[in-house]
C-alpha cells in the first residue's frame, strides 16, 4: 500500500509499505477513505519532534471503513465507516478512568507518532473499542474528518479548560483551524463577547462568518490596546492561546481579567515568561492540555443538530498519491490561502 | 494612640498619630487586642510594595473589640470581639457577586497597603458587615489571629485551588505559616501522602507532628528526586507552591503528574519561567490568588470542632511598643526559630 513516510529533519515521502495487519484482539485495520494535515504534522517534517522515529507513516486525523477487526473488538464490525480519533486508548488504566485518554498508558497520541498513522491506505488502530466512532448518516464525510483532532481540540483544551460560561468576554488568540474550531464551540456556551485575533484578514473574515463579534487584525493595531477597548481595562474573562509562541501567549497575560482563565491550546516550542510578579495577585486558573477526546460522542451529536459550518474550514483537497503537494499547500497557509486540506484515498 | 508606620525603604517607626474615627456609615472602628506580622509586611518593609506610601500605617492581621460604628453596620455591635479580615470588601460589587473578595471594587488588600493597618492600637475596617467576623468563645484568642489571612490563604489558595481530593498525593513546597495552613486545611480533604519540603529541620519536624506523611529537606537532597521515590515517576496530584521564587516554581513544575494541578500560594518579586514546551501536553491546572476570605465563616466553625494546633504556629509574644523588636525577629525566621509572633496591645 502507499504511506507517507517521516525519513527524518524536512524530508517525507510517499512509500510503498506493506499493509498492516492485527497485532492483538484489541485491534483493528481501518481502510482510510480521508485524512488531513495537523500543525503537529508539519512540527514533525521539520523534525521537532523527538520521539517520531524514520520509517514511521504519519498522520493522526482521518476517516475509513473497518475492513477486520481483533477477536475482542465488541462495539465496531467490518463495513462500519468510522472517524479515527487522533487519541487511542485503552479504556481502563488509571488515566483512562479519568477520561485522561491523551495520557492512556497504552495510548494516547500514537498515530502518526509512536506507531504508524493515518495517512496510506490503511492504519492499524490499537483499543478500536475506544479509539474508533461510527459515523451517523447525518454527518458529511469532511465534517467528519475535523472531529478526528480540532473540534474536540478546541473544545476541550479552549472551550471547557478554559471555563466559558452565558455572557462571558472571551478572546481567541489564533484563528487557524483549532482557533475557529474553539470559535465554533465557544458559542455552545453562549459567551457574549468574542474577539478572534490573528495576523491574517482573510481568516478574520471568516471567523465574523462564523460568530466572532469582534476581529482584530494584530499585525496592524496592538492586539492589548485594542481587546480593552472592547471589554474595559480590566480584560477578558477568558483568553484563549491557539497559536503556541511567546508573542500570543504573552498577549493573553495582558488581556486576562481577575479571576479569569488563560486556557492554551497552542503547542509550543520553547518556554515562556510566566509574569508571576504581577499575577500572582489575579486569581486566574491558567491550563494547558493535548485533548482526550473524551468529548468526542458530545460532538458528534452537537455536530448532526446544530449543522455547524466545519465544511467551510476545508479549503483545498488533494489524493493520496498527491499528498506532497499538500503539505505544500498547509506549509505556506497565508500565501495559499489555506486553512485545512482533505485528502482523499486514490 | 501608637501606630507601626512607614517610613520608606528598610524604615519603620512606632508613632503618635491620631485615633481613626468613622469616614463612611459601613467603618467601624476596632481596639487592636493583637496582631502578627505577615511577609508581605516585610515585602513592604524592604519597599518591594509599590503601592505603599509613606505614612501608612502597616498590617492586616489581627482582632479585636469593636468600638464605635457607622449608621449602616447592622451585622455588629460596639463591644463585639471580631477577627479582622485582612481583605475588606463591599459585598456588592461585580467581583464580591462571584465572591472573589480580593478584587472589590471598594476594598480588597487595603488594610496596611492602601490605608492604614491594623498593627496600632485602633483601626478603621470599611465595609465592617463584610470584613469582621465575631469570635465565638470556642477559639482561642491567638487562633484567632490565624484566621485573619495564613490560614484562609492556605485553604483557598493552595487547597481549593489546588482542588485537593481523598486519596491524592500532595506536595506543599514551603513549611512557612502558610505552607503549614495549606498542611493543616489540605487534611480536611483527606489526601493519601502529603510530603512537606522546606530547607529548615524544625519547620519539617513541626510539619510532621501536624500531618506530613513525609517531609524533604531541600538543602540537603535533590528534592525533585525525592518526591518521585515516594511518589512514582509520574509525580504528584498537587503541588502547592508556598514560598515565592523561581527555584520553588520550578520544582512545582518538575514534580506534577498529567492531569495535576499546581497552586501557587507565594508571592513573587520576578517572573518565573514556564517550561510550556514540555507542559502543554500534560493537561495541568495552574492557578494563582490573593486570598478572597470566602472560606472564613467554614473555617471558623471547622477550627472550632477539629481544634487545629494553630496555636503551635506562635512562637514568640511582643507588646504593640516592642513591634519593632517582633519585626526583628520575624525577619530572622531562620536564626530565631520563629514562625508567627503575636502582639499584644499593651
Amino acid at each position: 500500500m502507499k504511506a507517507l513516510v517521516y525519513r527524518g529533519d524536512h524530508k517525507i515521502s510517499l512509500e510503498e509499505k506493506s499493509k498492516p495487519v492485527i497485532l492483538k484482539p484489541t485491534d483493528a485495520i481501518v481502510r482510510v477513505v480521508k485524512t488531513t494535515i495537523c500543525g503537529t504534522d508539519l512540527g514533525i517534517y521539520k523534525g521537532k519532534n523527538l520521539y517520531m522515529k524514520e520509517g514511521t507513516t504519519l498522520g493522526h486525523e482521518g476517516i475509513g471503513v473497518i475492513e477486520e477487526i481483533g477477536n475482542s473488538v465488541s462495539q465496531f464490525k467490518v463495513g462500519d465507516k468510522v472517524i479515527i480519533s487522533c487519541i487511542t486508548s485503552c479504556g481502563s488504566c488509571s488515566y483512562c478512568k479519568k477520561q485522561l485518554y491523551a495520557h492512556c498508558e497504552d495510548g494516547g497520541w500514537i498515530l502518526g507518532h509512536m506507531i504508524d498513522g493515518v495517512q496510506a491506505e490503511y492504519v492499524r488502530v490499537p483499543h478500536a473499542d475506544n479509539s474508533l466512532h461510527r459515523i451517523p448518516d447525518t454527518i458529511d464525510d469532511d465534517v467528519a474528518v475535523m472531529i478526528s483532532d480540532i473540534l474536540p481540540t478546541g473544545h476541550e483544551i479552549g472551550v471547557q479548560y478554559g471555563n466559558v460560561k452565558p455572557g462571558d468576554s472571551i478572546a481567541i488568540v489564533g484563528a487557524g483551524p483549532v482557533g475557529m474550531s474553539v470559535l465554533l464551540t465557544a458559542q455552545f456556551y453562549s459567551p457574549g463577547i468574542i474577539i478572534v485575533i490573528d495576523m491574517d484578514d482573510n481568516r478574520l473574515e471568516m471567523a465574523k462568518q462564523f460568530g466572532a463579534t469582534h476581529t482584530i487584525n494584530s499585525g496592524k493595531v496592538n492586539p492589548k490596546d485594542a481587546v480593552l477597548a472592547i471589554v474595559g481595562k480590566e480584560g477578558v474573562d477568558v483568553a484563549i492561546e491557539a497559536v503556541g509562541i511567546p508573542q500570543t501567549w504573552d498577549l493573553c497575560q495582558d488581556i486576562v481579567k481577575p479571576g479569569g482563565n488563560i486556557a492554551n491550546v497552542g503547542v509550543h516550542g520553547q518556554k515562556v515568561d510566566f509574569q508571576i510578579q504581577d499575577l500572582w495577585i489575579k486569581n486566574l486558573t491558567i491550563t494547558t492540555g493535548l485533548v482526550n477526546t473524551n468529548t468526542t460522542p458530545m460532538l458528534l451529536k452537537a455536530v448532526a443538530t446544530k449543522k455547524l459550518p466545519l465544511k467551510r474550514l476545508v479549503t483545498h483537497y488533494f489524493k493520496l498519491s498527491e499528498i506532497e503537494k499538500a503539505y505544500e499547500v498547509f506549509l505556506n497557509a497565508a500565501k495559499e490561502n489555506s486553512m485545512k486540506v482533505i485528502i482523499n484515498a486514490d
